[in-house]
């Protein structure tokens, strides 16, 4: 497949990948070479990735806790002293191997140690793959707060191996699949069309396809509003009552904490029913997106004493300004409306949705 | 004196500077207004700044304790969670009103807070003035090495109110003139003369053009070479011997502390030996340079048996590659060379002819 262009480096999905990233890892002369793992790729994908790749490389190996709950400053200092520790300088090299939380947190720590060391991303789960290989975004949460300290900054190239995603646990695979949907719902309808084929998400011979045409999808908004002033607010389709759900099942102990697309489902549930409240979104599709959703991620057990808390949480996403919550929502099928202000009452109404 | 224009924003010395500030912060229709200073400033300087700028604007204040012990990634903490409390959102604003300390620590929590807020940076102290007011540089100390953690990022603008000086405790007044001294000795002799000229550093009718013109020489080579890549390397005469002191007499709790500048003096001494001893620099010129800043700054008291940890700190330095350490050093006045590598005997010579 081809390799697609981001805004000063390239996605590589093609056979060759492996040689390319040799070659240039030869080529650029760093003068160190450092891969960040979490406990899950170290087992998992980092002897595929070392069995693909010159042996000649002497790399040192920084392994962090995987799990969202580890993507925090504490897990960043002791990056930071692992690479103080091991002499890392300004022209190494950090390799981030891993989902979403590997590499937003890999690059966070890469762009802001000495000022800044370059980083490549080797996306391994779904979710990381289609969301978090293009548009720059590093960061870690802060206080429960998703990804509230970070900056933007670009890898010096992502690889894309399908792969990857055979080490995946089901539950994992199935919530990248929430953003795939969001690329189809939200921009392209042929894209959704394929996705709402079947419901069997580990069956899909054309994931890689799937793939391909998401990260085509999100570098095209992204290349366009790389600072997200207008368009690429339509990524956040479904993020933000998702956001605040997922931030609300992290925080109580008492919940089973739910997986970032599992969340982001609610959301896009939720989000559509508004777009039909609020824009006529067509009812008919509005339910084929329902039912599509919960036939792949199930229902998510929650109910109308939780929903003060979610809307609490949305107050504090960071897309606000003046403490307004604003929306993307769609009129129909790929025909997006940014900033859109949604009452509390509706809200309420788009979560009930979800539930009946 | 001009405004200088640096890389996109621009510093302002001029009579009118806070109704143009006033104006900007008007036009610019930030969604709520920060204040960052520590606990000198928010006494010292702030009743000045907020006497002399319009009183229609609601500022958020947010203290910090002072001190170089204090720049650090738990102060950043700290007002990030202020800033959370407070709501500060994207479109609020950070203005930073203080020395170094406070302008790399309130830059660096502002370009990493929800990926970046914008900031303006009102310099307080001699050495915020002439170093850190241009260059986009900013971070904090990790684990007693010095802006390890951090990344570039430039200011909305940034504000010289020579006034702002005479809050300055004497000792952190000439701390600062050791920056304007490398400028001269490393760039340009006819600062060094204006500066040579005099030894009473606080009588010095002449401040505000000694400030302008080291300011327009930082920007020079900044505007050159953002990324230190090479020309800006020159602007670290002085600086790796004089950063591995300052690092070893605050990490001595039995040592009294030097300030940066009394720090940078030693090194401005030792490297221009090193000068001498490698490249010729003029022994007449080296002599003259050692006795003013003996003069201005007096001799610090170290020894022999201090040498071994001066050398293993400046194996740290964030300048260095592949483990070498490289020094920038002088063929004459304003005549550098880059890259240079010394060998650690030359080193210790350095180090006792500042002592003898």
């Amino acid at each position: 497949m081809k390799t697609i262009k981001a805004q000063d480096y390239s996605i590589f999905f093609e056979d060759g990948k492996y040689e390319f990233l040799t070659n240039f890892l030869k080529k650029k002369d760093y003068s160190s070479l450092f891969i960040l793992v979490d406990s899950h790729t170290k087992n998992k994908c980092l002897p595929i990735f070392l069995s693909k790749i010159s042996e000649e490389f002497d790399f040192k190996i920084i392994t962090i806790p995987a799990g969202e709950a580890f993507k925090n400053l504490q897990t960043c200092q002791d990056v930071w002293q692992e690479l103080t520790k091991l002499k890392a300088d300004r022209n190494s090299l950090l390799i981030n191997i891993g989902g979403g939380m590997v590499t937003d947190l890999g690059g966070f720590v890469a762009s802001t140690f000495k000022r800044g060391i370059r980083f490549i991303n080797i996306s391994t789960s779904l979710l990381g793959m289609v969301d978090a290989s293009v548009g720059g975004k590093t960061g870690v949460d802060f206080y429960e707060l998703k990804n509230q300290i970070g900056l933007f900054a670009n890898p010096e190239m992502v690889l894309i191996d399908v792969n990857y995603l055979k080490t995946l646990p089901q539950r994992e695979l199935i919530s990248g699949m929430a953003e795939v949907i969001k690329y189809g719902i939200s921009y392209d309808n042929n894209l959704w069309r394929v996705i709402a084929s079947s419901t069997e998400v580990s069956n899909l011979k054309n994931m890689a396809e799937l793939i391909h045409r998401s990260i085509e999808i999100k570098n095209e908004i992204v290349t366009k509003d790389p600072k997200e002033k207008n368009l690429r607010k339509i990524l956040n389709f479904g993020h933000t009552i998702g956001h605040a759900i997922e931030t609300y099942f992290l925080q109580d102990s008492k919940k089973n904490t739910l997986t970032h697309g599992e969340a982001i489902a609610i959301g896009l549930i939720c989000e559509t029913y508004l777009s039909y409240k609020l824009f006529q979104f067509p009812k008919k599709e509005m339910q084929r997106i329902k039912d599509y959703i919960l036939a792949v991620f199930g229902r998510v057990n929650f109910n109308s004493n939780d929903f003060d808390s979610f809307l609490e949480l949305m107050k504090h996403d960071k897309k606000n300004v003046n403490g307004n919550i604003r929306f993307v929502l769609l009129e129909q099928i790929a025909k997006y409306k940014i900033n859109c202000k949604v009452a509390i009452s509706d809200i309420v109404e788009a979560l009930n949705f979800y539930l009946s």
